[in-house]
């Protein structure tokens, strides 16, 4: 197996990008990633999706995305993982560089999300779900979320008000993301007095739904080191699933995906939780960002709220988390959103992440999350 | 890069099956493949889908089989190339055992077409065009098809009838084969008479969507390989893109991602288009067919359509092609196809093709498209 490392990364703005269709957005990503890399010669396309389909009556990505950006002949595929498809991208791309396969691979994570809406919407992001047994009965995404975090209130006595220190800090830390979605300040206050989407997940609490594309190329490091400058090499990769349906789950309040693809990804880095120093979760909503703190082992089990509420994730905090806005803050565009996730991780650990820089970030730790954790890819990123 | 052996294969009928969910027909076909294979530690499921999202309301497969088939936990993912999704699959899963990152990776490819009729399915299979340039203006896959034929017929003076020997010879394989959708013989009388699909492209010609899942697992051949006991080897894998539009292509009549996969998978395979016994191509339409053969290089430009008239592909002929029965007579379901080709390959390989067995068939070729020829992937298989 040989080292991996990102050598080079680009995202667009996410945002309604009403002009923009998915290869516009695509081409805007990787023609900096392209630029950053220095590379004239990609191997293969890796496309993070998970809509197009639906939203934008687009299928095979790869090869129009390819074709598009100026890379037409080139290897192309689409990896879907539901709301994890990024992730998985990042993963399939990491694969074939690893084990040698191939040397210069790009990833892009793209989706539109804005082109479409109300009934039309809801019916696609609950594709996510289990069909049969879930979405047939009327459940969505929001409220399966709702249905935990309503446990998780009961199970360890929290309150609506103690969940707000998650939106908040992903708010404060995208007001200076020049990429992210929202730049408005949050408080206690706003938070529980926002209308309930599924209650008690409220406006401030789910994520946006937007569009957006981040792309990475991936490369040995071997070829890619240069005397006295330092790369962000991928040193642990792991995925993992659990049960679709939350009510085929062995316990409904642990993501034991997240948890088996953060203890193999440790595993593979030889690391453990407290090596970390900031990690980049799937914020989808409060509950999945308290699960995630718990699964990866920064928490204890049923102490995550508390953690948060106590400025434990703030950015001189225990362990940062969503430094650049998260899901919350930058926005959750699909199947884009894991490979946000690595190259806001990437800025951190380059020292390029502006007034968001976390002091003396060497080791970062991304987790992807599909179907309210049904499916989960970590990574973890280290300068060196 | 180590040597990669499919160690087994599963198969249900094609068909319409209503009683029969995506989960439940992948069960099948896994459970067969796992049995036959022998092994209880799949480290990797790679889903090859299309439009489970468009015509089941289900995403995220991966991990909806993996705990439906009893391995809850694993890493599990969906790969999509359109109508190619397939083969995309076992290119993915091949380059993860080949590059030494797993041992054991099951591949399943399953498709549930019947379930939607009508525009909505019209609709879905139309996301394997361009959506912006083609679909928009009222393109569909078959009628992009037509073009292409109504071309083809134009520049090598060919009839509609020239075209009837590429069903009639699936029709033929597939009569015996009981995996088949199709058990009827056809004439060059009912295919001339057949109503049109869209004029040239008539029923008899596009192949029927259908349902279907398809499974292998694959190991690196130095631990499965026993004295006495050959082994089904990929021998070569690659894949290729090329414009998705068809008025954007450089050539309507030469599929350049067909070209370039068969190309490199010969050059991977240290072998060239004369060393293939047989081979299972995109046979969507006897023009998509036609083109495969050239582009493959069984045949010179041009000379497909007369090569099949005067029976070079049929089981004796000098290029067998669809020996199972192929897109037309087995029955085409979508992502499942391009694992279709593979598991047909390897019973022909192993000497299991019962009634359809190919003389002395050691190495088969097969080739996965999606988008007529915008997306390719090329396996090369030898018993060894």
């Amino acid at each position: 197996m040989r080292d991996v490392s990102i050598i080079g990364i680009g995202q667009t703005h996410v945002n309604e990008h009403w002009n923009a269709s998915l290869r516009h957005l695509a081409l805007e990503a990787i023609s900096s990633a392209i630029d950053e890399a220095g590379v004239d010669h990609i191997e293969a396309l890796f496309v993070g999706n998970m809509l197009a389909g639906e939203l934008s009556g687009q299928h095979n990505l790869g090869a129009l995305i390819a074709d598009y950006v100026g890379m037409r002949g080139i290897e192309a595929l689409t990896v879907e993982a539901a709301a994890g498809s990024g992730g998985a991208a990042v993963r399939q791309a990491y694969l074939a560089v690893a084990g040698g396969m191939m040397d210069y691979a790009l990833v892009i994570g793209v989706e539109k999300m804005s082109d479409v809406v109300g009934p039309a919407a809801i019916t696609a992001q609950t594709t996510s779900t289990d069909s049969d047994y879930e979405a047939a009965h009327g459940l969505t995404p929001v409220s399966i979320a709702a249905m935990m975090m309503r446990r998780y209130m009961h199970e360890y006595d929290a309150s609506l008000a103690d969940f707000a220190a998650f939106s908040i800090n992903a708010h404060q830390n995208a007001r200076t993301n020049p990429h992210a979605m929202f730049h408005n300040k949050l408080t206690v206050e706003a938070f529980v007095k926002a209308p309930m989407v599924s209650d008690p997940v409220n406006l401030f609490d789910a994520a946006a739904t937007a569009d957006g594309a981040a792309a990475i190329v991936l490369a040995p490091t071997e070829l890619v080191r240069q005397p006295g400058n330092g790369t962000v090499r991928i040193a642990g990769s792991a995925a993992a699933t659990d049960a679709m349906a939350i009510a085929d789950r062995s316990d409904p309040l642990w993501l034991t995906a997240a948890e088996l693809s953060a203890k193999r990804a440790y595993q593979h880095a030889d690391m453990m939780a407290k090596d970390i120093h900031l990690a980049e979760l799937h914020d989808e909503t409060a509950i999945l960002a308290a699960l995630s703190l718990e699964a990866c082992g920064f928490t204890e089990r049923g102490t995550a709220v508390n953690f948060a509420k106590s400025g434990g994730m703030t950015r001189d905090g225990e362990i940062p988390i969503g430094t650049l806005g998260g899901l919350k803050g930058r926005g959750h565009p699909g199947g884009a959103t894991g490979v946000y996730q690595i190259v806001e991780a990437t800025q951190q650990l380059r020292g390029q992440a502006g007034p968001n820089q976390i002091a003396n970030a060497q080791v970062a730790l991304t987790q992807s999350l599909g179907a309210n954790g049904a499916v989960a890819i970590t990574h973890i990123l280290v300068h060196e």
